[in-house]
């Protein structure tokens, strides 16, 4: 089925609000067969309203709009659709006593203008609004199907996914089965290539790459299941262990379960990245069982008082080397006494390089029970790239060592 | 002068993508006067481009798309506009030369398909691309103006401020100017109400409030450069010192330029952002100068080892308390030996609130050279939320003592 999405709001245009809503839809109706093939933002205007929901509903079985369903002035999207289905119009009086007994549950008293809320059409059904008071509205013109919800994004939500979600499957025969695999480490062009051969076999499946500076998300779809999971057999095995995870998993929460599961703890030091490691492990709820905390070495002061660095080490070989990172993650896992240790050095940038360690060398390294793993990447010339690169790639370090322990 | 744009691209579609670059364009068109009313998205088919080139052009002085103009074969929009413009297509010699330096310098042969890339219209001008290989394109057909760019960010926007929006302000009669006061700790709804007198005062000018999680940023937009003056003083006056900067300024950058003034150091003890303080502060390209570290003490045994707090103060009154965030704060001046230190000891949650200390509940700690503040904060639920509100209340603690030192 194809599907057009007209989301309506100044905001939207004005660049005030960025349109997240637009990507959430395209990305739920792929996972269930709908394809958005089409998508226009146009302003809170009534006869634009209509003459675009006469242009993009003749290429599309399912039409959607988002936004304008709100109490105030410019919420003029029911009346554009109460016009352009010729909806004669009634007060849901049985709503209305819902409100205000929603309203006096905090003890407040329902404003008048929320009277727009409860009109509803002879000709639509209206859709439950879980979380707010503006109800979807439903229509049906032909074989085409028309839904309208309001613009914040948690309405909006619930709304698809309690109701239209539920009834487009009802009405679709073909079932669609997804499955994410999440790679790090490996550029798009060298994964595409490897995977030519799977690609061509499993010529039923899509397979899409999503890169972005971190990873990259190789996406396939295909409407028979056992077919998937044999491409995504392939796939894996192919890939290997630069997977680090599948569909909404992140490297920090693979990182934090394996820890947790093995009972291991671990530090951080960190130059160059300033406590971004520490802050993505952190994002991980639970993360205080296994992460004991971190220093932040950003003076040479720092690397030698807190994580044992030797005055000669930084004298002769510099803080930005192999030996300091070495000796980083080997002082931040014995002055935390955790089982790991993770270190980075480098020279973020804008300034600061030289011939010889320009601006985005980095060192890692990486202090475990029986020995310290130390790598070395030269990035690029971006500061903020930099620090998001160093902290995957010290992460995904972490991972890979995990997984023979 | 309205502007109609038209996104390309089945990654905008299916979600994969969040459309960041009509925000962007959105905004960056309202500062010179322009006003992006109509926006599309459509996949990657020549037909469909040239059409809605043609449906767009019909109401807009001004059509701008993005994506499609790399050198693989999904990148067809060039091919759709030299169809609708009718161009004859030569190799441009001159910029395959300078492609063939460019892959040299980085010790790369240039691949045979980037060859698509040096093709030029007769009719068409190229755009220069400061970043990538693919330049942009730009067609005149009447009174209309085309532009073409790619969809890659960076790309996109160093063709918009080199070329795109020097030649429409050119064209454009009507001056405007723009000043964006940036606010910190105040909601919006107080201060669009402190602001009203001023808004009305000034029913020339626009003002525009645009919320995010961790600040407001209040846009003053005039055609008259001595109206704007006057209406941006009376703004400050009015708003105060929850000012933290202007423009492109960042609470960091504001915080960095500060220090490195008043020769400064400072250094960092987090608990609950674990780490997201000291990466903030190193976002900033210098900050080396003034930052000299910090203890993420994620565990009691590191705010007690490395931050000297008293185990008697953990027992008593436990880590999310005024007593050790203060103990941290003091602590982490004294080993760094900096002028200033700060703490951030807390709940993030969704774990681990009690009745009296809820999830949320943040203490802060600030460590001068003459005294030590203490504040307390109760935010929400969502664990990402209290980190960045954290690192930004903390941030902003900073910022508001060094105005008094």
């Amino acid at each position: 089925m194809k599907c057009a999405l007209i989301t309506i709001g100044n905001e939207l245009l004005s660049g005030m609000t960025i349109n997240t809503n637009a990507a959430w839809i395209g990305n739920e109706f792929q996972n269930i067969g709908v394809s958005v093939n089409y998508h226009v933002t146009i302003p809170d205007e009534i006869d634009l309203i209509k003459s675009t929901l006469n242009q993009v509903s003749k290429d599309h079985d399912i039409v959607i709009t988002t936004g304008g369903l709100g109490p105030t002035h410019d919420d003029i999207t029911p009346t554009a659709l109460y016009e352009y289905f010729n909806s004669k119009l009634t007060y849901d009086e049985e709503y209305w006593e819902q409100l205000k007994e929603r309203f006096n549950k905090y003890n407040k008293n329902i404003p008048e203008r929320n009277r727009s809320q409860v009109i509803k059409p002879h000709n639509g059904i209206m859709i439950p609004n879980p979380v707010g008071s503006a109800r979807g509205l439903h229509f049906v013109k032909g074989d085409k199907w028309f839904f309208s919800m309001p613009g914040v994004p948690a309405e909006m939500k619930g709304m698809m996914s309690e109701t239209i979600i539920p009834m487009l499957m009802a009405r679709s025969n073909n079932e669609i089965h997804v499955k994410s695999i999440r790679v790090t480490g490996v550029p798009e062009s060298g994964l595409a290539e490897s995977l030519d051969d799977i690609i061509r076999k499993y010529n039923s499946c899509s397979f899409a790459f999503y890169p972005n500076l971190l990873e990259v998300n190789v996406r396939i779809t295909s409407s028979d299941i056992s077919t998937l999971k044999s491409a995504v057999e392939e796939t894996i095995q192919k890939i290997g262990d630069s997977i680090f995870g599948f569909d909404d998993d992140s490297l920090e929460s693979v990182i934090g379960k394996c820890l947790s599961e093995k009972g291991y703890t671990i530090s951080t030091a960190e130059s160059c990245t300033g406590g971004l490691i520490g802050h993505r492990l952190t994002e991980v709820s639970g993360s205080s069982e296994y992460y004991l905390g971190g220093i932040v070495s950003y003076s040479n002061m720092a690397k030698m008082k807190f994580l044992h660095v030797k005055e000669d080490t930084l004298n002769k070989v510099g803080a930005v080397s192999s030996e300091t990172a070495v000796q980083m993650a080997e002082g931040v896992r014995k002055v935390f006494g955790s089982d790991i240790g993770i270190s980075v050095t480098g020279i973020a940038g804008p300034g600061g390089g030289t011939d010889k360690k320009p601006v985005g060398t980095v060192y890692f390294g990486l202090a475990l029970p029986d020995k310290t793993i130390v790598k070395h990447r030269v990035f690029g010339k971006n500061r903020t790239r930099n620090k998001q690169r160093s902290s995957q790639y010290a992460l995904n370090m972490i991972r890979l060592a995990l997984n023979e322990y």
